[in-house]
This record gives structure tokens, C-alpha cells and sequence, in this order.
């Protein structure tokens, strides 16, 4: 491509979305400026005014789920959508500030303290959250550690304590990529020629309801032979008590069978958005396939004893 | 009842979920011992230990979704369980330090925090997380605009600056009250000839799969006429791109239809575990009746013009 862009991202500098949006960019072979935003809604803001070509958010977590905040700004947006993801490798490091005092606490993104528990744990470190990694790695103080990207530590001149101390190895993030709704299909027609698997994004609002509504949606996917890959109920902010299903497909949205399944949808009387189409990224699976003979602590399994089943179903 | 209990809550004082317990005590027409933690796994570890005799903890927020520390927290154990529900409306103030200068950040907890975004924006005041509302308002620095509930202003000597500074009015968040797993059904079987209407959070990991796996489980439900009042997807934390599902039923665990639907999916090979089974609070509704005639915006319906359509499903 070769188009110089302007990319815009959640900052400050060294975060994990910044990554991601350099990522991107190489990704894309499009030489680009990478500007921070204060915010989700400053991303999507500066996206729908055209002063950047896209905007990159994180949008789940593979330790934590979805990142409501971005979830929410996608749902309230009239004006863009998601044309492309990106997944990250997402590794902590401990840094401190060089010539530290005794150190009590440990500061990090509320989800970074969440998966660096362990350590934090282990170390008596009191958690303070921060607005990002990367601005808990800027921000550190002589009695604390901050947990963050690798390239945070080194933009910030901070030492390395500890190298990946998150409490499980394999964690990931996956980014949106988010241009205008008005631009989105022409984006898309360039990609559709050159991927082979796609991911849609929706949002589907029933109206018309009764015992079941829940069945009833997802039995439309099952008779389109349309798979979701995930599934979240979220309250519709206006009403409380009521809500929104976001559902991840493993189609686009142009094809037969998804066309079909939206066509039942609506004449059922469901409010349908699609909040973004794009390439699946590489390696990235959805819930089919062999799943690991794993499950919750405490879980039950058919054969079990019957004092067990009790336990674990409480019935 | 009249027993003094140790009730152990997620501090510090003056949370909402410190309101949350002293509610679940008034209720119960116990006299309680109300002690804070200092975080989701000390209630946990305190109630596994019998040190308290129950422990509450927020789990939902009809604005913010699932909490989700404290979802996998009751994914993660295999001896606590919840046995009963409280719900607030949660009504956010605006606290000053008496005598404080200039007026440049807002601090609360990041729910809250989203929760106040106009107000925070509107004053063109920076957002800083906190532990908690309660920390914010017992921290708040003389630069600082401190959010959280009403009591806790009242608590830490703090000036109101503005009431009621929420961006949704009715906003309500539902706490769960937790007990030992090996004590729940005794509790339970008192409660179960009093109310009524139960609700039951179960975890289903699926373990042999194909096509339409959700689909599959939601018809489950169907089969047996057992109605969902949420379902989320969450990561398998050991297994990246691997799902469990929490559903919560409309039903008690111990019901026939219930019972049937539990059999039916071990015999499918899921895994289960009941993490909850309380009655339901008075007010809280499923997904059933009439939903309203709302949808995020952008969203599209039948009958709507092709042109319309088309940009609003990208197809």
C-alpha cells in the first residue's frame, strides 16, 4: 500500500494497544503515525471525524473477557466499526524505578494486576491500579512496582526486576481495528479477495420476547449452520434489566447462510448491528474442535458419585 | 434467627457492597459482625475457612456487566458457593476535601468512574482509578473530585460537591452472598420452603464438541423448558481460545425440570458446577416479558430501507 496513515490508539505510549497498532501498521505495510488517545471514546471520536485512518482498541482478553468499556463504546456508535483485529502475546514484566526504596506495592492496569496476582501476592505488594500499564510504568514510585509491557520499561528507563510474571504463560489480547461505517464496505471488498476466514461481530436486540429468547436466537444460528464463537448478554444501559446479546460468528456477514440467518432475525422482530467484519488473525480458534479434558475447579462430570454430583449441583 | 454471625465484605468500609451487607444482615434479623477484605479472594478464603459465616461480594452491575474478579474467583473454587442475592441502587456523589484547591481529577473505581463519564468529562476533570469508591473518597487529595455512594462522603468527612452524578439514573448492582459449598444445600433447604422464585448460576464446560456447541447447550435448556437469564462465555483460563459458559437459570437447582436438563447435559459429556442458588430479590427480572423497544443505536429492523440495511449489517 504505501499510503502514509494516521493510526489512532488508546495511549499513553508502551501500552499493549500501542503494540498491537505498530503491529498493525507493519502488518499493512503502510507507513503510518501512531497517535495516542486519552480514551476509547477519544479513539472512536477522532476515527468518526476522519482525523485518523483507523483507531485500535482491545476489546477481550483471553485471562479477563471482554473490555466492557470498548464493548459498550462499539454498541453506542452510529458512525464506526470494527474491519480488522489483531492478536498480541501479552507478557508482563516487573519494573522498578533505578536506585527504589523498599518496595510495598505494585501498580498496573486493573487487568494487569488481575493477571500478575500471583506475584503480587507472593511479593506482600499492596495493588494500586493505574489508567494503563504503560502509565503505571511512567508514573512509578520509589515503593512500587509496576507491572508492564516489555517495551514499557525500556521507554520509560525503569529496571527489570522480574521477567514474565504473569500467573498463567500464553495469555493473549485480541485489538479491533476501527474505521467509519461509511467506509467499512469498501475496506472490506479490498480484504474479502485475500482471506479465507472471517469473523462477524453482531448485536442482537429482541423485541419480541417469551420464555426462551435465548434458545430461540441461537437455535437461528444452529439452523443456518452458522457457528458463534462467543456469546455475551449485556444490559441494554437504557432499560435496566434488559439486554443485548453480542455474538461473534465465524462468517462474514456478506455470505449466504449469514444473510439468510440476519433475514430470520429481523423477521422475528429482533433490532440487528454489526459492529465489526474482519479476517480472523491467525491461530486465532473459536469453540470448535477438541476442547481440553479441563474444566472449573469443582466441576462435575457424568459418572461421578452421586454425593459428588450433589455437591457440585447442589440439587 | 437472632445468631450473631461474621459477616466478611469486600472493603473498606463505606463500599457499596459494605451497604450491600448491612442490607443481607437487616434482612436476615441477624445481628452481624460486619468485617471487611481486602480483596475478592480474602472473602473467599474467609468464608472457606469458617471464619465468617458468609461472605458478599458484587457480581453484576446493570450498567458494567459481570464483575468479572469476582466471577472467576467462583469459577476458580471449589468451596464456596452462593446461597442468596442482594441488590442496591447505586446512586453516586460527588465528594470534596473541605478547603481543596483547584479541582483536576476524578477518582473512584473504574465501574465507577464509567459509571460518571459525563460528569467527569463535563468538568474536563482526568479520571484516576481507585481500589474502590471507599478509597477514593477516604484518599481523595485536595485536587481531587472523589466519587461513591452517600455514605461514604458522610464516612470520611468529605464536602458533597454534586448528587446523584451518575450518567444513567436507576443503575443497580446485585451482590452475591457466599457460603461453604459443604454447607449450602442445609441453608438452602431452610430458604427453599420460603421463597418462591429461585435463580441458579451454573458453569457448563463442554468437553466434546463440533459445530454449534453453544447452540447445543442453549437447546438443552430449551428441551426442558428451563429459561437462561444470562449467559456470558468466559475464557478457560489454562486453555487460551477455550470457553466456559455461565449461564443463570430462572429455576432452583433441586426443581425435576432442573434435574432433567443437569442429566441430559452430563450425559453430553459437559462438565458442570452449580456456582450459586439463591432466591431471587424482590424486582430482579429475567429476559422474560416485554422488552423495550430500544436497541443500540445503529441498530437495524425488519422493513427498514435496503440502503439502511446494508450499512448497518455490512453485507
Amino acid at each position: 500500500m504505501g499510503r502514509r496513515v494516521r493510526v489512532a490508539y488508546l495511549g499513553p505510549e508502551g501500552t499493549f494497544t500501542h503494540q498491537a497498532a505498530r503491529l498493525w501498521t507493519d502488518r499493512a505495510a503502510t507507513g503510518a503515525d501512531i497517535v495516542p488517545c486519552a480514551d476509547v471514546q477519544g479513539v472512536h471520536d477522532t476515527v468518526a471525524a476522519g482525523s485518523a485512518a483507523v483507531g485500535v482498541v482491545a476489546i477481550e482478553s483471553s485471562v479477563e473477557g471482554y473490555v466492557v468499556p470498548s464493548l459498550d463504546a462499539l454498541l453506542a456508535s452510529a458512525d464506526v466499526v470494527a474491519v480488522d483485529e489483531v492478536v498480541l502475546d501479552i507478557t508482563f514484566d516487573a519494573f522498578v524505578r533505578p536506585g527504589h526504596g523498599e518496595l510495598v506495592e505494585a501498580t498496573a492496569h486493573p487487568h494487569g494486576l488481575a493477571q500478575c496476582r500471583r506475584f503480587v501476592e507472593a511479593r506482600g505488594l499492596a495493588p494500586v491500579p493505574a489508567p494503563s500499564n504503560a502509565a503505571a510504568c511512567r508514573d512509578v514510585g520509589d515503593h512500587q512496582v509496576a507491572l508492564g509491557p516489555p517495551v514499557a520499561g525500556e521507554l520509560y528507563g525503569l529496571e527489570t526486576l522480574a521477567r514474565s510474571v504473569a500467573d498463567f504463560a500464553g495469555a493473549r489480547t485480541r485489538f479491533l481495528v476501527l474505521d467509519r461505517r461509511d467506509r467499512a464496505r469498501d475496506r472490506l471488498a479490498v480484504d474479502a479477495g485475500r482471506a479465507t476466514t472471517w469473523r462477524t461481530m453482531l448485536a442482537v436486540t429482541p423485541t419480541i420476547t417469551g420464555p426462551g429468547v435465548l434458545a430461540r436466537v441461537t437455535d437461528a444460528f444452529a439452523v443456518r449452520d452458522v457457528n458463534m464463537s462467543s456469546l455475551v448478554t449485556r444490559p441494554l444501559k437504557a432499560r435496566e434489566g434488559q439486554y443485548v446479546f453480542v455474538v461473534t460468528l465465524d462468517a462474514a456477514p456478506w455470505e449466504p447462510a449469514v444473510r439468510d440467518l440476519f433475514g430470520d432475525l429481523l423477521a422475528a422482530g429482533d433490532a440487528l448491528k454489526v459492529l465489526g467484519a474482519y479476517a480472523a488473525s491467525p491461530g486465532e480458534g473459536g469453540l470448535d474442535g477438541a476442547l481440553a479434558d479441563e474444566a472449573p475447579t469443582g466441576s462435575v462430570r457424568a459418572g461421578d458419585p452421586e454425593a459428588v454430583l450433589a455437591e457440585g449441583l447442589l440439587w
